[in-house]
């Protein structure tokens, strides 16, 4: 009977800015960081992980808020948590005084997602499961108890919901037999950064497609002449078979996104990421209607389920970029997952930063396995990036995600990489700064 | 030639928990609460103070997150700052690390606000004037520089800023006349807490009435039954013409809302405050759509002028309740006063808690002086709580918020009052926690 009796945590900063990996028109010097969270038991063998990915100065600030929200964790047993993980979710987003600093959204919510993913990590490892084998073996009636409606049920109720984990059950047994042979299609951004010359994006554009990528991403959005003279040259690298999608990360306002967007010329765009303010529902929804064919993508900021709720009844997107450290954790990416299959939009997760691919990776196969079932448009982004700090690193082959077997929901690092990197007094902070 | 040196944060707490002021469906037990900034200068008697409203836990986490936003003013001198506040303002809300933890929304947004509207306190005691009095002096070409019009140039550009302000420059002068004169109306949530028993809502109902209010509000949504009784017993102790607003303080779902609302009888309405989460445009829209005539209100909680500006074009709510301390300060206040008169519709701001009339009431009255004009649906809230804390504390007469005079933005509380309630060791809390 494992209980939790404590908690640490950490600010972990990997000097990224000192490259230009990562750099795209919105994020110029990115630290790529993790507030990190370590969930204590009373067994010394036994510890849940969590983490929220940051980009830097605010990451000691976000360990502060976890460090808020973590004591609703202590005293806890891991077998009672994992009885009523929703109830819990739920004690964190809505304690009273808390959430006035929301509500439900920035550094107090991704704080609660913290917590959440790392009692989960706790609950997965004492149910001897990776988290997306544990969730796919709920109960439909057991996932909907994990999630909070308030809010959303104009857009999906709780029997609506059981209605399609129910008949998503079909082909449970034959959807996991077929993630654990062929795993899901992950995409990639790695050519695609603003900071890489044109030689070196060709390079790596090429070299994904022989990877066997069948889809590939472009940083874009500060100057339109580049933005057309590098997709032009990806299309010609990468062939006309290979789907490509662009991401402007937010930099422009809807008008200049619709015009930028409609001047690309054609080089058939899978779709176009995040084209203005995340919050911004009603400017997606213009976007998405004005540079049709061309479709929209987004979510990495989408900072709770009611946003996604209004995204999807105003037809703003078209694929639903989950991020596993950015909402109230996997219960509310439960949540976002299920007005997805209500919908009828593929999940198509965000990743990179530091854990992201590990965490969200169980997302998309649970998503898989027991919710959306096939669709030829999930795919997973990867970035081949800081996954060595990982216990359970991603694993890809034939461009492909191959899922994760170990216990756990993924956020655990070795401690090494945590104590090397913790800011600003780790070994490869030290003297740096 | 004064300069910013430095900087104090104060986690300022009133323990109105022990009471029920203050008390609503959604915040059962808030501690009224202000993260308090002085931007210190080198002049020992001038100091900047600027603060964020909040509830209680994590106040603490608010001042840090004010720490770290703070350090852009160190190092300014005043005049500059009173030259480039639209760019100092950006320079925060625009931190390319912090902005992850938005963007643009919750703890990390309201510290921007907090050090925003402290370095303008510092501007507006050099030049001497109250803060109202000092935007209203600004030409308009210098209030638009203010402005920060990233995504929400569909709605409105700086051009149609320019003309907006540059007609209400013709009755400048005659309203600022008239504001000395008579103030602007407020209206009071005194006498409408949850907690207080129909004898006593009753009782200070009539009471607002005598001092003259003419609107009033109760909270509402916890109990169907409870909410007809009361707005019964209200409306009789008001008579028929003073006007009846609710707040549900964001508990319902939406069609939960319309359904509630929409049973509460004919007692004439004048409006309903946050019916839902204040994320959902779209969902106030409906709202808006289903309980006509009866109109919708909300802003308190709204993040920014994103969410704002959508619920402008989806005719999401007939009036815009700005806070002073929920958005990124002065300047985005100014961005949301501008929308609103673009789509004709009048600011009310929400007030109360820790010093929000003390500064809200700058904005209202620069709002009917130089932008709005004339209206007669604007009315600034009213709670008579605290207001002995603050250096300029709010002068009501006749149930109107007569205009400060004296320079400053309103946010300065006795060192008194700051040092007797600071959380956990200032007097009025050692032994109480």
């Amino acid at each position: 009977m494992p209980k939790v009796i404590g908690f640490k945590t950490t600010d972990v900063r990997f000097p990224t800015s000192r490259g230009l990996d990562g750099s795209d028109a919105m994020n110029q010097d990115p630290d790529y960081s993790a507030a990190y969270l370590e969930l204590k038991t009373d067994d010394p063998n036994l510890s849940g992980y969590g983490l929220v990915f940051t980009i830097g100065r605010g990451n000691d600030l976000q360990c502060a808020a976890i460090d808020l929200l973590a004591t609703y964790a202590v005293g806890r047993e891991v077998s009672d948590l994992a009885k009523s993980m929703g109830d819990f979710a739920k004690s964190l987003v809505r304690d009273s005084q808390m959430r006035w600093l929301g509500p439900e959204k920035g550094l107090t919510h991704m704080a609660a997602g913290a917590v959440i993913n790392a009692a989960w990590d706790l609950v997965c490892k004492v149910s001897g499961k990776p988290l997306w084998k544990h969730l796919s073996d709920l109960s439909p009636q057991e996932l909907v108890d994990l999630v909070d409606f308030r809010y959303i049920s104009d857009a999906i109720t709780p029997s609506e919901a059981l209605e399609i984990l129910t008949k998503a059950q079909a082909n449970r047994v034959k959807n996991e037999a077929s993630l654990i042979a062929n795993g899901l299609p992950a995409y990639t951004t790695t050519p695609g950064w603003l900071g890489y010359a044109d030689e070196k994006m060709i390079r790596l554009a090429k070299q994904a497609v022989a990877d066997g990528f069948k889809l590939i991403k472009l940083k874009c959005g500060v100057s339109l002449e580049d933005d057309k003279r590098r997709l032009k040259l990806a299309r010609e690298a990468i062939g006309p078979d290979v789907k490509l999608a662009i991401d402007a990360n937010q930099v422009w306002d809807v008008n200049e996104a619709i015009n930028w967007i409609n001047a690309l010329g054609d080089v058939n765009l899978h779709w176009v990421e995040e084209p203005t303010n995340p919050d911004d529902a009603v400017g997606h929804a213009a976007i998405a209607k004005a540079i049709a064919p061309v479709k929209v993508a987004t979510g990495e900021h989408v900072t709770n389920r009611i946003i996604f709720k209004q995204m999807m009844q105003s037809k703003s997107l078209s694929f639903v970029q989950i991020d596993a450290s950015r909402v109230a954790g996997v219960n509310e990416n439960i949540a976002i997952i299920l007005m997805a299959a209500k919908f009828g939009l593929p999940v198509c997760p965000h990743a990179g930063g530091v854990g992201l691919c590990e965490m969200v990776q169980h997302l998309a196969m649970f998503d898989y396995v027991a919710v959306g079932g096939e669709n030829p448009d999930r795919v997973v982004e990867f970035v081949d990036h800081l996954h060595e700090h990982f216990v359970v690193p991603t694993e890809i082959e034939n461009a492909r995600y191959m899922p994760p077997l170990k216990a756990g929901a993924g956020a655990q690092m070795f401690d090494k990489s945590v104590s090397d990197f913790t800011y600003p007094n780790g070994p490869e902070w030290i003297g740096q700064i």
